[in-house]
């Protein structure tokens, strides 16, 4: 399949990347960094921009996007904003723009995270932003009535971050980058929609 | 209790500020058409104005805040800010600027809506608000520790509604206002925190 990947810098990004080039897909590999194919997703016209380059497709799939973190009562609008922005319109967008040169029957695969789900420290931003994402996904699911899919894969804790992230997510178990890309694989080429995997 | 009611018009809001004036607590109302108590959550400096002039609380009651609906690809960014400010950063900037003058062991009880986790037609902007809102309640009322208290109360369709929404939620059983405004009574004289009332 021919599968925009936006995001694919980072370390989740690396190893979907990685897994979808495994599985013999060609990847179109965008990021905010990229040089051949740039895009930061907070921009609706960098997303028209990059789709426009970019041409048909089989499938979109995105680990793009980040919260703000910090005490509840310290995000004020400019954090909520850059939250908002970023993860939540920035994937929709994304989605929205591509349907129309994605293949009927292609798919769209989302990241979400734990946070939307379980609480931790300084995370409510976060947590708001995930579980908007996963409403979404699942209303926006229903509505395509099949003609696409559309899912998201919603991750723990990295076990590559733990040095960095561990003391955030205490008792939690970690995942391995790996596997969480095997989530992205598993909604690319499956029949699942509508359905958030929990890694 | 002293209880700064936002939303006060309307068919839950009504229901609500009887429910809560019965109880025996000062209610002050306030709603977008209000006279006396004028705000639109929305902008964060109506709500300033609001909670300046109303002074100390023991609780916060919100059933403020609409979303646009529409089919998931004709939503734009118009629509998703329009919902986003309202429902969503509206009742959170309320929370956020009240904290402060609600006495410890306050409350605060929001509206959320059974769209954030039943798929209806064209409710893809209510899904992700809805969503949302439930995972900040769930998140900021941890990090709150017990100082204060945050709910949500999250209604099915109004049986009041049905003849203007009862064809968008076919096979749903409905909602007396009355019923609805029970929960928000629970919430508050309750111990429960970050509870989501479906009701």
């Amino acid at each position: 399949m021919r599968i925009l990947h936006v995001g694919a810098s980072g370390t989740i990004g690396g190893a979907v990347r990685t897994a979808l080039s495994d599985r013999g897909h060609d990847v179109v590999a965008a990021h905010r960094g990229s040089v051949g194919w740039p895009v930061d997703i907070s921009d609706p016209e960098r997303i028209h921009d990059l789709l426009d380059e970019v041409g048909e497709l089989d499938a979109v799939v995105c680990t793009a996007g980040s919260t703000p973190f910090g005490p509840w009562q310290q995000l004020d609008r400019a954090a909520w904003t850059s939250g908002i922005e970023s993860k939540l319109l920035g994937q929709i967008e994304l989605v929205r723009q591509a349907v129309d040169q994605t293949r009927t029957g292609g798919s769209f695969t989302l990241i979400s995270g734990i946070i939307g789900r379980e609480r931790i420290r300084s995370g409510s931003v976060a947590a708001a932003v995930n579980g908007a994402l996963e409403s979404w996904v699942a209303a926006a699911a229903a509505e395509m009535g099949g003609e696409h899919r559309l899912n998201a894969v919603s991750p723990t804790v990295l076990t590559e971050s733990l040095d960095r992230y561990g003391d955030f997510f205490p008792g939690f178990p970690s995942v391995a980058a790996a596997d969480v890309a095997q989530a992205f694989v598993r909604s690319v080429e499956g029949i699942d929609t509508g359905r958030i995997y929990r890694v």
